[in-house]
């Protein structure tokens, strides 16, 4: 497969499987002199880590990352920042159960259609574990937005059943629950909620939301690679994502110009303000300067211990049981995922402004 | 402004304004010895074209279209195929009312403040005239699927608070009402709730769907590039798009896992079949085989006559009024320019799947 | 095909076969503001335009381009700049006796067997012609470089066993004479050579070279996309260019690391001079703000009216005369497209640098 | 930078400087089912690699491959293949002399002079260290092209003023001496100069070719990505070449059409044979059937003992001297990385051909 790149001029590319040798990523396009190091991409990775409380998975990744190039004498020299996190948690066993079986609601039946080969050790390039380098890759966008004075940031605001009251939002609060729950009254109902889930068998599915502030006007390129399009597409490529919303999202296709359409009024001091945020900081596929705000669905993880009806290598109708250790709400730890998507994006698209705007013939 | 064009081995790149000379399109990539003329692409184009019914835009748009290159004695030659509807009914005066306002929930302002200049006659290059390059170059897609039998169809599927009755849908019917509703039983109300808008001089907002049939197994491509990742950068490039769902989409954020991942069972002839199709047609980024299933929300549009708050270029508060030719719902005519996204998309992803796949090394 | 289109940011797609209803190009990338109008594109297609003395082919080719976009009120708005030449003087019948044959060194035998159909209408795709488009898209990146200081120039400097004198070198004298030479001294050897080549039915190839000065430090991208590496691919995909160099280029394979390496001394104003420039302007594929400088051979045109064995569609052997307008030297009026290769590379490696450079963290 | 990856299917991105931790390499879209190990790519790095005899650098870099994804046992999967080379021969206080100064020649003036920042370990990302990766991910090239019957090989052609004589041309002398030389006669000949020149503390540059037989009709794509501009591309892009050409090369520009023109014949087999190979196996940016034939020249390497005049960091004028292990010739071990890049730029238009050619709508 091609396809493991994403960014034009601020560029990941990753590669890696899940029980294989290692994970890796090259980070193209960041400019020379940000101040860099390892702990710096280790901090979110942390946050993103599995086995460090009871509602994800038991396994023990300690997803140390080094980097390998690009960074010399403590800041980035303009050459390709090179990552690798190496596996050393790599139980195989608990996979061979399932080696002649398909999960429903995995990727492993169309890799094995596609390749006519596959690596079913932990779900091999489609594991979640894939998503430790963007994280990592993120980071480096993220701090590189910070010189401009962006900041992204995101949350879990539904599981299940379960929503946030989001009168009672607070950014600091995330940090403070296993949830990544911006409101400190939802997180003994998600508990509860999970806990069931868990002793079921079963896996539930979330929604997150995930706020850049301090963007400037004009990010985004019309006609296709627009802010929010090449955002649907950062956030779709997240495992498990199935839905991707800008502003308020869905809603717009049930209301009216005169109540969604966000007026503008003078700020006082020669620039403009908007009574309302409806766009999500996005008009015409270029940044308005308002904060940008995208929301994403995750599919409940098709690892369960609930038997499924399936097919196996053979064809043949067989029944799966997947046992091991998976998270049982993959959107917990998918929200430093997600805020890496955006940083992402957002570190290419401030990029690409930068080279043709700010400045006039 | 780069990011015109969309596709990687079949590539549409798109130019021209409103109210411009003329609209244009470079389709890339389409292979050699398809049969193919302009009334393959005028027969889209005609669906999407206003001032058909009382329900869009009485603007006047014949819309024809020319095929410029790339075609020779009837079939394509390879060769990229250049196509070209010039502009006849360019009425700039309608515009000039608003060309120092911003209008709010439009582009205007962003393109403003991105460029310095703007072409503010009728949205210039974000107006949805824009669309119908996309119409054209879906058509060549969509001409070219059809070969491998595949089909793609789109239907709306609510306006404002109205929805069809899912268990109506027959999709003869979406040729048959102006609303490409499927639902016959739903047209009647989508006319009085239309009607009620367009006199309030207010707009509204829609909801779309489109399935694709007939798509191979493993089209797509993991990590970045998966199809439902590019399908939600294809859809949400559309103006007035503001959220895209596969399959079940956000509702996956509320389910279960043991409810929401699609068993399998043997086919009886040696494949597979699916219990349902929660993922959409795509798992792990590529296509299963089951139908395609995409959703989008349109946002009503921003010019409406009813009065809006907003600034003009000097910065000083003033009121908006948009009149002039205006769809109160741009969803509808969305229909065909989302279908023509879904065919580039699953073009390009053919093309892809081609070069390394359906074949052993 | 894909691969109509050259450059990241500063870009340009073009379609169109020789004898199909038009020419046409798309320009993405150009910054807004800049001022443009028709006239501005039509120098440089006068420059290359055939028919205008005996010794280019005597075709008729007013080439009269249109801007269909992107520009309003007299200056780029930064959207696609859209591009198109209607072809009028489509003489098919002067083809139709090759319409069986390949003719030995064109591409007509590649493209019958790569696709299956062709345009065997002069050349369809393949034909000269379409690098009428590249010296209108190169015409706007001229300008756009020519605010930064950057000017680009082109000379023939051998026909065949001719060559000028370096030491009579005059830009002057370029536009001068209808051979591009910088030498008016070997204008009248190029003169009569070429009468004797056009008489004998043959065809004569030829050497150019391309000058760029005003280029700043530190153009282009190691490691791949090198400011050279880029030029090369510019330069090499010029139809029947077959050797493309850099400054001193294959001279550098016998030559001495203590003679050809460029000594460096301050200007005296904070700066750096250079004691030679055998680099042509460009150290580890970035500019060192030298001049730059390349240069291309081109083979003589394989359309000629000396009988040449070759064999037909069915297979059968042949004999193939090529009657019809045909330059004997295609060199001469590749001048402006070399140019204008040189102008869209370097537009594309300016945005690149301006991307992230030019600033400090 | 960006840039540091080439190809559009099978692509190959790279990572690492000279003395940083490693050097690093991704390679995307090879098909699964490749049988592939480490010794299939330490085969081509170990003729790269340096310190094996008196004519190239004394540094000893064993340049062991591991890889780390991709390769599931013993076949590839399709996934992304990871592959890295830890530095391990890191003499740092080599270069520390030089830490100030600017190498005539050099890309670290343009380095410092873009970036504002440098790694002057060893030349950085600049030093001819990088091309390693090249030659890794060329093996997975070369492997995959060879189950469709392609072949390449690379040879030295001249060094200095040093020639082979091609009449001795035998491929299977190329591995026998230490100058990949075809020619067994000349060995002696470039043993005595290359004496002479290291014994001067001088460099000297080389003319290597590349040839690929097997190559289908039909790979590569008009108009801007031929495969002649691609080989350009791939071939300019390896440190110190400065020109490049295709078959005749620049002895096309003094030829007449009437000798340069391949003639064709019918080969007895339904197909057709070329009476020569002035084409160098590319008409029209697209392979004929016939070799592919490349030529590149190196210049001598600007690190060398004989004094040069140069500036250093703060503008003063300075002396350079370069002592160390350097080789005298780069030219000579370049020859597995010319041959990489070419089986790089064929692999990906053997891909590209793929997806619209070899099957008919």
């Amino acid at each position: 497969m091609s396809g493991n790149g994403i960014g034009m001029l601020f560029r990941l590319t990753t590669f890696g499987e899940s029980h294989g040798a290692a994970l890796g990523g090259v980070v193209e396009g960041c400019p020379a002199g940000l101040p860099l190091c390892e702990a710096d991409l280790q901090g979110d990775l942390d946050r993103r880590r599995p086995g460090q409380n009871r509602f994800t998975t038991g396994r023990r990744e300690p997803d140390q990352v080094r980097i390998l190039s690009g960074v010399f004498e403590g800041v980035t020299t303009g050459t390709p920042i090179g990552l690798m996190i190496e596996n050393t948690d790599q139980r195989s066993r608990d996979y061979s159960a399932i080696q002649e079986l398909f999960r429903p609601g995995h990727a492993d039946y169309v890799y094995w259609r596609k390749h006519g080969v596959r690596d079913y050790r932990g779900g091999g390039r489609a594991s979640a574990r894939e998503t430790a380098m963007r994280v990592a890759g993120g980071a480096v966008a993220r701090k590189l937005l910070a010189t401009v004075g962006v900041r992204i940031r995101g949350a879990l605001i539904a599981m299940g059943e379960e929503r946030i009251d989001r009168s009672g939002w607070d950014w600091d609060q995330v940090e403070l629950n296993p949830f990544f729950s911006p409101d400190a009254g939802a997180v003994e109902r998600f508990a509860a909620l999970l806990d069931g889930v868990r002793n079921a068998g079963d896996s539930v599915g979330a929604m997150l939301e995930v706020v850049a502030s301090g963007v400037g006007v004009g990010w985004g390129e019309p006609v296709f690679d627009r802010l929010d399009a090449d955002l649907a597409k950062a956030l779709m490529s997240v495992n498990a994502v199935k839905g991707v919303e800008i502003g308020s999202g869905m809603e717009m296709g049930s209301g009216r110009g005169s109540q969604l359409a966000d007026e503008m009024f003078p700020d006082g001091q020669g620039g403009v303000t908007f009574g309302s945020n409806h766009a999500g900081g996005i008009l015409g596929g270029m940044s308005t300067g308002q904060e940008i705000v995208a929301r994403v669905a995750l599919k409940p993880t098709s690892s369960i211990r609930i038997p499924r009806r399936t097919v196996d290598v053979t064809g043949q109708a067989r029944e799966v049981v997947t046992e091991g250790r998976h998270d049982p709400c993959v959107g917990i730890r998918a929200v430093p995922v997600v805020e890496a998507m955006v940083a992402l994006t957002l570190a290419d698209h401030w990029l690409r402004w930068r080279s043709r705007e700010g400045w006039r013939l």
